[in-house]
């Protein structure tokens, strides 16, 4: 094989793709199984070439692919993967390098910490905080929460409001601790007033929630923390990268002051997945939870390595993508394409707001509108697949006050006017069919 | 900026720097905090060129390297980004696919089953088992402790011998289990006369640990296990990948009544970080502890995710990679490389044990070669601190009853015999400077 050859056609592959991705169905049409059945069902025992892998990416696999980088993908939170950050992935599996260690790439362990201080820097993070990356923001969660249980011993709860990700949860399934859910208000937000922290060892608050971006009052959150010997953990897993914007930093009022930040570039800020990053101010208690050095790698120099602040041991090369993604973008070029995501948000949502028969069911603070169209909760489930089945475009759904939401995520940094134009015709179209 | 032009300049770098791996001293030759003074301290205001990154690559970056991909990489386990697997991460990161539910990736969920199915297969594992991917073994195994513990509960002991990998006492510290250490045999296997499984919610067997690769006797282990209850571990991610050699099969014998297993084919398989693969025949406990579905990933499709049996919630498209190794390898490539990769650890072994003044300090199953020169462990420290140092190859060292020993672990795939003799080389010229 000569990996030159295959390279540029791998290279123009993805460029072709890229440039189709309007054609696609965005949601896959195809049935469970349907994929799995056009493939062999042993490995071959001879070599294949490159070419083969392309052409089934081509003929078998692209059928069974929702398209994540479309335009008109607005489900869960839609995302990017920017061509910086693409390439960079290549030359990281190029590089093959392995952190384990300091010395087993220093360049690996010095980008990182350069970076995750850039983008501190970017969206306005106090200075001095220690920041690393995890696979995704569930990792992150149950990082932060591992090291309050350790920092808080007999403490064994959390707190976080109804409307937390599902990955709080998750952590404490995983911990064994406790969830205690705190009281929301009419906007989907914890309520400070009614935050009970007895025996709590954290609490979580959320800038830009997973059903309706709603925004936790983090400063009246942090003095309740703070009284209580709480750790304060926020989770800004998607609203994070907002606050490379001025004009938007209000909604990230007092998130300096938490124990822990985890913000997600690999949702809104350009990067393939899956990059997600932490930051600390007490990046002791993340050392005291999961730092152990065993005897075979034990060596000299006196660098404290990423893995002694995580629950893995080997990383792979993610600052890479998320150094290339700041530099080809800059300050500048991230904040347009958050401002131009919020722009269409907000023209999505007047025309709903506009629009009889419509109504939006809940604020919206950055850029995911949540809506429904008058009718019982099944006519909306139903005209929701109807949409999807069509796919023109996608979009999710979310349950609010018991009712049947519909959710439009603008993200995707390839979404233009007309993409969102459509998405509100489709709808209309669907719904006038019931 | 044109991503048909940076991607083909990408690819060219990727070449050439795979072409010149033997020109890099080993061992990054830098101190800690160089790498990082030598890049700005704050992030672009305005885009720069893709090329600007390339050329920082090139510049800044390369020094600070350790070269996993060199074939005079000895040290840790080595291992190898094939060709193949490189290209892959290119199209998944393109693809930019995330596996939530089925419906948002049918292709990376169903490949994934798929090529975990293959990898069984070609593993000598037995039918049906449920598997799925992780990032490092790290992961694999604190998902299999948590489904152990959750399985058996009131049982919070995990018992394995001290070769385990830290990984073993990492997952136990996070899921509050005890770690309690089985004694071993000469060969450093661990002794199932020996074992105590009171109270034991789990026991850990090792194929191929990491100080030694020595293989504890799984068959007479799960024997143990059955009788007590336990869930029984294996961890082979170095040497499972041996086991699509018919002749090294009998290492393996037992591991197929495992509850689980994990190999790492980012190790020994050809494929780049990360990629840890955890088989289970109970998929149903994984699911008891892991699966949990909010309202908003609720839909009409009964596919069960893979999120319901990790930790995480979206992953990303990794079984593309290891798809297109197994492919372009097939069966006979991947046992030629695991066979060259035997047959010179043995030569090394061989002139080890032939040189006077020299000894081998563990039995060699594998590709793994533990050794000592004559003289203190301080000797040998600063023997190997000397041999990475020159820059010419890189070994790592551990501990075996107390003695300092030097570790030589071949599995770079462009690994030939010039490579490793001149390892001996220099281990030989280093030591007669002492």
């Amino acid at each position: 094989m000569s990996f030159r050859e295959d390279g540029v056609a791998a290279v123009e592959w993805v460029a072709s793709y890229l440039e189709r991705l309007r054609d696609f169905p965005v949601l896959a049409q195809v049935e469970p199984g349907e994929l799995r059945s056009r493939l062999p069902a042993s490995p071959p025992d001879g070599p294949e070439p490159f070419a083969a892998v392309l052409r089934d990416l081509e003929d078998v696999l692209l059928p069974g692919l929702t398209h994540w980088q479309s335009p008109r993908f607005f489900a869960y939170f839609a995302n990017t993967g920017a061509e910086p950050g693409v390439l960079a992935e290549l030359l990281a599996a190029g590089l093959n390098q392995v952190g384990i260690l300091w010395r087993t790439s220093p360049a690996l362990q010095e980008l990182e910490e350069l970076t995750l201080d850039w983008l501190a820097q970017l969206l306005g993070l106090p200075d001095g905080l220690h920041g690393h990356i995890e696979d995704t923001a569930s990792t992150c969660t149950m990082v932060a929460l591992a090291a309050a249980r350790h920092a808080t011993t007999g403490a064994r709860v959390v707190v976080a409001s109804e409307h937390a990700h599902s990955s709080v949860a998750k952590a404490c399934r995983l911990l064994e601790l406790e969830l205690r859910t705190a009281p929301v208000d009419e906007a989907f937000r914890l309520r400070p007033d009614a935050l009970d922290l007895a025996g709590a060892c954290a609490v979580v608050a959320t800038v830009g929630t997973t059903s309706t971006s709603s925004v936790d009052p983090v400063a009246a959150i942090a003095d309740r923390a703070e009284a209580a010997g709480a750790w304060l953990h926020v989770d800004a897993a998607y609203a994070g990268s907002a606050a490379v914007c001025p004009e938007l930093r209000h909604h990230f009022d007092g998130w300096g002051r938490a124990d822990s930040v985890v913000v997600n570039p690999h949702k809104w800020l350009l990067t393939p997945m899956d990059c997600s990053t932490l930051w600390t101010r007490r990046p002791g208690d993340l050392r005291a939870a999961f730092s152990l050095v065993p005897e075979y790698l034990r060596v000299s120099e006196e660098v404290a390595s990423l893995s002694e602040y995580s629950p893995v041991l080997g990383r792979r090369f993610r600052a890479l993508k998320l150094w290339a993604v700041l530099r080809c973008y800059g300050r500048g070029g991230l904040q347009e394409r958050i401002r131009e995501a919020v722009r269409l948000a907000a023209l999505f949502e007047e025309w709903v707001r506009e629009e009889p028969g419509w109504e939006a069911t809940a604020p919206r603070p950055f850029s995911l509108v949540c809506f429904r169209r008058d009718g019982s909760d099944a006519d909306n489930e139903a005209l929701l697949e109807r949409v999807n089945a069509s796919g023109e475009v996608f979009l999710s759904h979310t349950r609010l006050g018991g009712r049947y939401s519909l959710r439009l995520a603008v993200g995707n940094a390839r979404t233009t006017e007309d993409d969102v134009r459509l998405a509100w015709d489709v709808l209309r179209r669907e719904a006038a069919r019931r």
